[in-house]
């Protein structure tokens, strides 16, 4: 779309509806002026046409299912690692590359999809697209070659595999990891900065080691010279940072004299501590800065979409200068953008817009809308127990009360929790001994009769609301362990043979039901919301290390698989793990041989341990492997897993110091005036109180309505949390290049690509 | 001191001076004033008596001698362990003593020093008092116990040497540490909450663990069984998650099946990255917000007594409302606080503090003289060279001003820089070729006729001013470079003999000389100027962790001492350490022996070792002593590693992000518009340019003069780093109890009190 949607002044007395001369051009605007509404509440920045048709085309390139759709099909197509040689299941090469054609043919037909949706020129302009098309021919061309030269019995790498996961990053879908490689990239420059000068130590202190030990004859423990080559010396200290050779290498200068020590302990707090905390802050500080003016963006990008769909609906209202929205075009607006909601629901966001019972609204508290739709407003309905309806006498008499007041009394939870310490012990307790076997029966069917307990307390559908995880959580782990127990006694019964997989699962059930325990302590639930908050963002960390890890994993796989087999048995290669190289070599001694590239889970599993504690083990290959070592380290560790801990901190930072928003102040206000909030059971802290059990105890009224509260525990999406987090630095009334939409450098707010893939 | 120095109101002419008529009073309130200046200067809080002699008596107390002498007594103290059983260097028990008591007898003395100088009820009410009082009377007791004990040939443990790392804390002149402890103290709460949580997690995994691995027969790689006891698995996967024993403990079960993988990888995500950047960020969170009041208090406080100052001092002018202090007190009392301050320096200190050049100052102006004198401004004294002097037509002629112009080129540096380089390949390569060995005498003198040109260049004196850190750093490391290359060829030319430890040292030097490349890259030069200039600070942490390291060092030598021994050849001992319940263990095996608590020495080594990787190593003791290893690890590494990382990031940030101060702003101002300033020769950055060579070098002038330069890169003290970090959240013009002074509450500003100790 080059031009903006005409402004339209649509006479009409405001009040009397247009309910009924609803033609197909209303509709039409409507819909676009929904397209705006939801592209901004779920911060999409996608430059569709506005024709009708195109709008249309984009509504259903926006449904969820295509959505998912294309995720699953990129997971299989991440997934083909497994069946491809080398295979933990071995599949033949026909069928993985019918699975990948398949993979293939879906995400170009959702690129072909993007293309019908935005302008043509719009389409090509944009890094993303010629990037996974690129991938995708790439792929392709891999493929044909791969094929021949399979079918000829030639040697073939499918090196197009290291693509894969790019596409996870440059589908439009993939924002929040885009933006956030976006921001490793921008803050690449200042890390080089510290991580040159840290180099540079490494080397000073090698050159200094080499020239102090690599002439005294010292021996390591595995009888080779000590550092009497430079570059095996980098190494080494470069490992000594990541501490995973410490104290070993430290230990024969050691030996030879006590002084020799200081050398190794100045290199330590150098280069371990000064330096990985300069990272730390340094990754921190960029890495926020960057994000911070992203979000800054996207919140303009926002703004100026509902400025649009404003635009669109506005109407001239008599006696008013500026244009304004009336209550009917809004309640249909919100009404296609959002069906799910409630009547009373869209009326309370309407009286938070409408502040002054106007009946319409002018620009400023309609771009609010976006944002007001994402607070998670959580609609209870307070309706009477089945059994009070079914026979309210009985329900209602004394003993009924008094057993449903104490069943939400605080002492019915502490003799839960005592229940469940009891039980932890029982647990850590021989399972062999028949008494503390049949216990398990005893534990199972008190968790039974505390959840039959709380439903006779609680209306059932208000117990198992969407937001009541905690109760889930324990109906889930129950009604299994229970199950799982039962199958177990039966199998043991019928046949005197219990599945060792079987009783995995009961015994895991039966130790995270003791996490319950948690919830009922307050200083625990504030950092648990915490994290749970966090969650969703941390799934972006995730799969930005996914698209790392893969990578590796496959050159890691290409360089390196076969050269180790791991032998289950007491087998004669067991002692070398099956490469004459590492005959008698700690490496073997350790068993470390299922550590090994030979396929795509156990790569991945030793990318962990990489992660964790990086040796670097070349010994079967040539020393210029140790470079794949070197390289994971500086991506995952000095970068990525600073960045997480530079978020984890800032989330700390938010919860411990921001207050709630404007808007969801102003929306509190409303539901407290409206009389429909739901009693707030324990005071507002420092994290709100979570929707535990306790907070939905107490609608014991019986009629039924609706009650409203705020949920400032979750955000909807990813974005919501980040503006959140950076919402002090945003300017309230910024409305990008608002008054001249006909400018194209402010039109142009597709999200800023990534352009280096 | 109870009450505050009454007002005086001293009716003089303003300008007509008091010089003549200074009688004994006026001297002594000068004299006061003066030390409340200083103490407001230097941030200290003691509440000393105001009566003259006792004022002498403090001056005495402050001086640097005594402060020096008292840190050099501690230190001795705390080295008494070297020589102490278990001792590294044998000395007899009755020396021993006698070098402790003499110790004793010095804190003792300051004790009594400082008893004299403070009123008699504040001495008993500081807790740091009585806990010094305590400690040496303990001390006391256990060494008559112990020489009892030791002549009668028993056994006796010197148990109050554990005490000895408290005096630090305790002296008053330990503020800083003092002040990092109660920090420390009051953010335990909240890391006590995410402790406990912690702890609950590794207890549910370790119970999960139990029932998954314990009944499957599984053996680690040295034959025990692998997962069988709940204790142990606790402390297994505690250490796990210092990642010591990565992937050791995962084998055995990741062997078995790679399923098990996945417990091992939840495990590390959610206990090692997870909560330990929680604990990251509540410790910072709450170390950062305690120690921002400290600071507040801080400035109160030195506030509160520039204020009693100017109430001593005060005067009255006519035709102005407040009182104000005249130029000549103020010139007598800067004069008394800072005797080496240059007229110079004081009048430019009193024109920015006189703003409107009246002549006299205000209670405002005045209070900021305590910040302004902690300001540290370079004098420059630009003098003609001596061969200028010497010989004027010879220096200033066009050869010798183009030989100075050169050597101030950036091509100079450059060629020097290229040259460090080109003399790290020669000493990366075999010193044993003779052509490599003698190229260390051309570069020695390569170096040498830099330092030698730039001395001709720049005024020697300027050159080796006290901030040129790199010319000083540069000549020290050539010169003895050259004394030690010159007795190395000395003594192998003479005896065919070249000892190692000199051959040590002038390897050490050579590559010591090429950090100086660092200094000449601008984008290093920012991040070295930060770490130097938090370096003071990292003083107080090396404190906290001496202490710390010393208690403990203690403790492990009284209960692990002896049990293993370190061989030096081959001897049979040697596969056990000493110790029979080692034979053949992966301990001795790696060589690990000399990590014991033999000596404080290697105590303090393998401390050292433990808070970087923290294996706990317990086979030869009983199971419960890796009480004392975690005990280390949560305190050291979990506390004081973390707090040290929260304070490098602020220190980073606030370098990042904050500008200079208003006072620095003004001074930096009145030097410009008094033309005295010294040219900046790069734009102030990030972190102002430091005192390189580049800046002295443009003192062209030929005339004598004074020339000043505000250094931002070094703090007088580590309380104006701290003032600075958290100047943005300090009001300007809060005078605490300021308006009444007579109010015990406002005037009892003494340090609060470090009282768990």
């Amino acid at each position: 779309m080059s031009e903006p949607p005409p402004l339209e002044h649509i006479p009409q007395e405001p009040g009397k509806g247009m309910c009924n001369g609803m033609d197909t051009k209303h509709k039409e605007d409507l819909e676009l002026a929904a397209v705006y509404v939801s592209d901004a509440q779920h911060n999409r920045n996608i430059f569709f046409d506005t024709e009708p048709t195109a709008v249309r085309l984009y509504l259903l390139y926006n449904h969820w299912l295509l959505g998912v759709l294309l995720y699953f099909f990129i997971l299989v197509n991440l997934l083909l690692a497994v069946v491809e040689q080398p295979a933990l299941v071995y599949l033949p090469i026909w069928a993985c590359m019918l699975v990948e054609l398949c993979c293939l043919s879906v995400f170009s037909g959702r690129l072909v999809h993007y293309a019908k949706v935005i302008p043509r020129d719009k389409f090509w302009k944009d890094p993303k697209n010629i990037c996974v098309l690129i991938i995708l021919l790439l792929t392709l061309v891999d493929m044909i070659i791969y094929g021949a030269l399979k079918a000829t019995d030639n040697y073939a790498v499918r090196w197009s595999r290291v693509l894969r996961p790019l596409l996870l990053v440059n589908f439009t879908e993939g924002r929040q990891l885009r933006r956030a490689f976006r921001s490793i990239r921008n803050a690449l420059p200042q890390i080089l900065s510290v991580f040159l000068l840290f180099i540079f130590s490494i080397l000073i202190f090698s050159l200094m080691a080499l020239k102090l030990f690599g002439k005294r004859g010292l021996k390591t423990n595995d009888g080779r010279p000590y550092f009497t080559n430079f570059l095996e010396v980098v190494f080494d200290l470069y490992v000594l940072v990541t501490t995973a050779n410490s104290p070993d290498i430290m230990m024969p200068a050691y030996n030879a004299s006590s002084f020799f020590a200081v050398f190794f302990i100045i290199f330590i707090l150098i280069n371990t501590y000064i330096f990985m905390s300069v990272f730390l802050a340094v990754v921190y500080n960029n890495y926020k800065k960057y994000l911070k003016e992203e979000v800054r963006q996207l919140v303009r990008t926002k703004r100026h979409k509902m400025v649009r769909a404003f635009a669109i609906l506005q109407e001239r209202h008599e006696g008013w200068e500026e244009p304004v929205v009336s209550h009917t075009s809004w309640n249909q607006l919100v009404r296609l953008v959002q069906s799910d909601l409630s009547h009373a629901h869209r009326e309370l966001l309407w009286s938070v817009a409408d502040h002054h019972n106007q009946g319409f609204i002018g620009k400023l508290a309609f771009v609010q809308l976006a944002d007001l739709l994402n607070i998670q407003v959580i609609a209870v309905k307070s309706r009477p127990h089945p059994l009070q309806r079914w026979s309210p006498a009985l329900y209602l008499s004394t003993p009924s009360r008094w057993l449903c007041r104490a069943v939400k009394h605080r002492v019915f939870v502490m003799i839960y929790d005592v229940i469940i310490l009891v039980n932890a012990v029982f647990i850590g307790l021989d399972e062999e001994d028949p008494l503390i076997g049949n216990s398990e029966w005893f534990f199972l069917s008190l968790y039974l009769l505390e959840i039959l307990l709380k439903l006779y307390a609680v209306e059932p559908r208000a117990f198992y609301s969407r937001h009541n995880f905690w109760n889930w959580f324990d109906t889930i782990i129950i009604v299994s362990a229970l199950v799982a127990t039962i199958i177990n006694t039966a199998m043991t019964s019928v046949g005197g043979y219990s599945s060792r997989q079987i009783l995995d699962i009961v015994f895991t059930l039966r130790v995270l039901r003791l996490i319950r325990v948690v919830d009922s302590i307050k200083r625990f639930r504030v950092i648990l919301n915490t994290l749970i908050k966090i969650g969703p963002t941390m799934l972006t960390f995730a799969q930005l290390i996914i698209v790392v890890y893969y990578i590796f994993a496959m050159v890691g796989m290409e360089l390196f698989h076969g050269k180790l087999q791991f032998f289950d048995s007491e087998s004669p290669g067991k002692s070398s793990c099956g490469n004459p190289a590492l005959q008698d070599s700690s490496f073997a001694k350790m068993n470390y041989c299922k550590n090994n590239f030979n396929n795509v889970v156990s790569s991945f599993i030793l990318l962990v341990e990489l992660t964790v504690v990086n040796h670097g083990f070349t010994a079967v290959t040539h020393p210029s492997a140790r470079i794949f070592f070197v390289l994971f380290h500086i991506i995952v560790v000095i970068i990525i897993i600073n960045i997480f801990v530079a978020f984890v901190l800032e989330a700390f930072f938010v919860e411990y110091t921001l207050e709630k928003s404007l808007l969801i102040t102003s929306l509190e206000k409303k539901i407290q005036e409206l009389g429909v909030a739901q009693e707030q059971t324990e005071p507002s802290n420092l994290v709100d109180a979570m929707e535990t059990t306790d907070n939905d105890l107490r609608t014991e009224e019986t009629t039924t309505r609706l009650m409203f509260k705020i949920s400032s525990t979750r955000y909807r999406t990813v974005d919501s949390l980040l503006q959140r987090m950076f919402e002090a630095d945003l300017d309230p009334e910024d409305f990008a290049g608002e008054d001249d939409p006909e400018e194209p450098s402010n039109l142009n707010f597709s999200n800023p690509v990534f352009s280096s893939i």
